[in-house]
């Protein structure tokens, strides 16, 4: 693997700025670019690189930081200035900027497309982090025309970053993506629409469930409509096998109700596959899906209360996994859901007691 | 309101055992039963109540804590013995037990159907607690054949389990929840079916938000085929709008690949209702859903680490409304992200930071 001494970072937004922080941290030269100065400036002031001045020498990679459909043309024109000996982008869909660059005439010898696995509820260069990357994975994806040189200096860029690159056909990249966030986020809003439209009633009838389901559909939808284009064929796929189901499902429970009770059979079937899809997620630290259980505790809703909660906890030698907080409608208290490995709940719970916590 | 001295539990499973503890606390004299002697026996031993003998005086009320199928034919052979003055049960759906205590010709009068909006992902006695209604919604489904006192009596009880009483009509109560939570449920189950059937690299690259989308799907499909055989009309319908949903997004995805790039604008609609959805949703304490935002930090895996952090919370005078933590894949290294009041969220960033956190 080659050392990388110098990139140019195209964009600096939350990955590109994330990017520029944890190779600063190495000590690696980073150029900042963007259409918007302030952008830059940005990103400077927090220590991610300096301003890019055209016309340099090449830098080691240049990576390209903008939205999907403007990849290629980012490509073509840094590669016409000769700005670096290789390119890589971050775009979370591989398959388009891969093809646009084919047609836009790039050398695609020099380009390498990746996608860190790595985000973040907000945007811009002030939400960046240099551990945005660590030990999430990063997809990268050559094709037969890719020089190994492009793809070495992309895989040292991601070892600077912490990153766990995994290789991957852009085409599998795009229907794995479709699956696990672009069609999910989709749905997410689907089931949220109904709860624009249902009357107040309903909606004070709601608890944790629809929240955790609906949660992602919040996110904007400008951008999300502009991930989702360049997505479009892997996730109407992915959309289209979600909506038969739930069709299916409609179905049998309308035969249900006239009375053919095997009909349901067919959405238990539906359930359980559910059951099974839920426990195929990796769990924490890259491994298989670790089983936890909850202890339940009573907290008021005052500062101090959780850390004298997470006090008995580590007096007591548990390490919570999870935490989740379910606050009593109209009043100041709340259940705590403490996530721990089997055989730490007892002596949790016995630990809270003997510290008058009410563990049921 | 009439004062409520006497109660039998029908059910001694988590709700009904938890109905119990609470009247239990304010002295209320509770008879349970359950077809299952064990279940009967551990609620007794939790101090839920005593063990009831048929044929003595007729209590108060008398709460059908039974699965919905079960509902009317408990009631009818409660009445024929003339076990309480009142009934009532605690059912996830209404329409289904009031049609059937019509049908088999129970006295209506004395009836009035409820449904406390409370559960937990445990089940049976051993998972029963007191404060399980705390400041919950409660339904009660009052028709035209229901008795004031019948009503009033209610109205004690989910008073003295600290209850939110909801008067709704049982169409209107079934409607809500088919939206609320058992469609929910069934859309997370159609979502997690494709990671049961997509390749295991799509699993690698998946993220916190299929994680929410999905965390109801793992639920008991036995449990939730019973629900939603109960609700599936309603449950139906709700199902139909969403695939509707999903089937025309897959559409308008289909024809933006054919660049008809007008055809996302239908995409970002449906997008833009589900973020009207979430929108709706009540926050905590029962209030307006409100915007709080996060401070995120980086937390090692190792007890302690959380309770040190919210030590310093509580130094800085924060509360912190919710927690998640998303720990890094394949190592021991996570963001904790901190939910708090806007104004909050620079005091609490500059007290960790104080305190050599890493808080970007």
């Amino acid at each position: 693997m080659s050392a990388v001494e110098s990139v140019l970072i195209v964009g600096t937004g939350l990955i590109g700025t994330s990017v520029a922080l944890a190779l600063r941290e190495h000590d690696v030269a980073v150029h900042l670019a963007d259409r918007d100065p302030g952008a830059v400036r940005l990103a400077r002031e927090l220590g991610a690189g300096v301003e890019w001045v055209p016309g340099g020498p090449a830098v080691d990679l240049a990576v390209i930081a903008v939205p999907p459909q403007y990849v290629a043309g980012e490509l073509l024109a840094l590669q016409r200035q000769g700005a670096a000996r290789h390119y890589t982008d971050v775009a979370s869909v591989k398959a388009l900027p891969l093809a646009e660059a084919v047609r836009l005439g790039c050398d695609t010898a020099s380009y390498i497309a990746g996608h860190p696995l790595a985000g973040r509820e907000r945007s811009g260069p002030a939400a960046a982090r240099a551990d945005l990357f660590l030990g999430r994975p990063w997809a990268y994806c050559p094709t037969a025309a890719t020089s190994p040189e492009a793809v070495e200096t992309l895989l040292g860029v991601i070892k600077l970053c912490g990153g766990e690159a995994v290789r991957v056909d852009a085409e599998e990249h795009d229907r794995a993506v479709a699956v696990v966030s672009h069609a999910p986020h989709v749905t997410a809003s689907a089931v949220a629409a109904r709860l624009a439209e249902a009357p107040e009633t309903a909606l004070g009838l709601a608890g944790q469930g629809v929240r955790d389901v609906t949660r992602i559909a919040a996110g904007d939808p400008a951008l999300w409509t502009g991930i989702l284009s360049g997505n479009a064929l892997p996730v109407a796929e992915v959309l289209e096998a979600v909506a038969a189901d739930l069709n299916a499902a409609a179905a049998a429970l309308r035969e249900a109700a006239s009375s053919r009770d095997e009909a349901m059979a067919r959405v238990t079937e539906l359930l359980r596959r559910g059951v099974a899809g839920t426990g195929r997620i990796p769990g924490k630290h890259g491994g298989p899906a670790k089983t936890y259980v909850t202890v339940q505790v009573l907290v008021g809703d005052r500062p101090g209360e959780l850390a004298r909660l997470f006090q008995v906890a580590e007096e007591a030698g548990v390490n919570i996994e999870d935490v989740r907080l379910e606050h009593a409608r109209g009043l100041p208290l709340g259940a705590a859901e403490l996530f721990v490995h089997p055989q730490a709940a007892e002596p949790l719970a016995e630990a809270l007691r003997a510290h008058g916590w009410h563990v049921p």
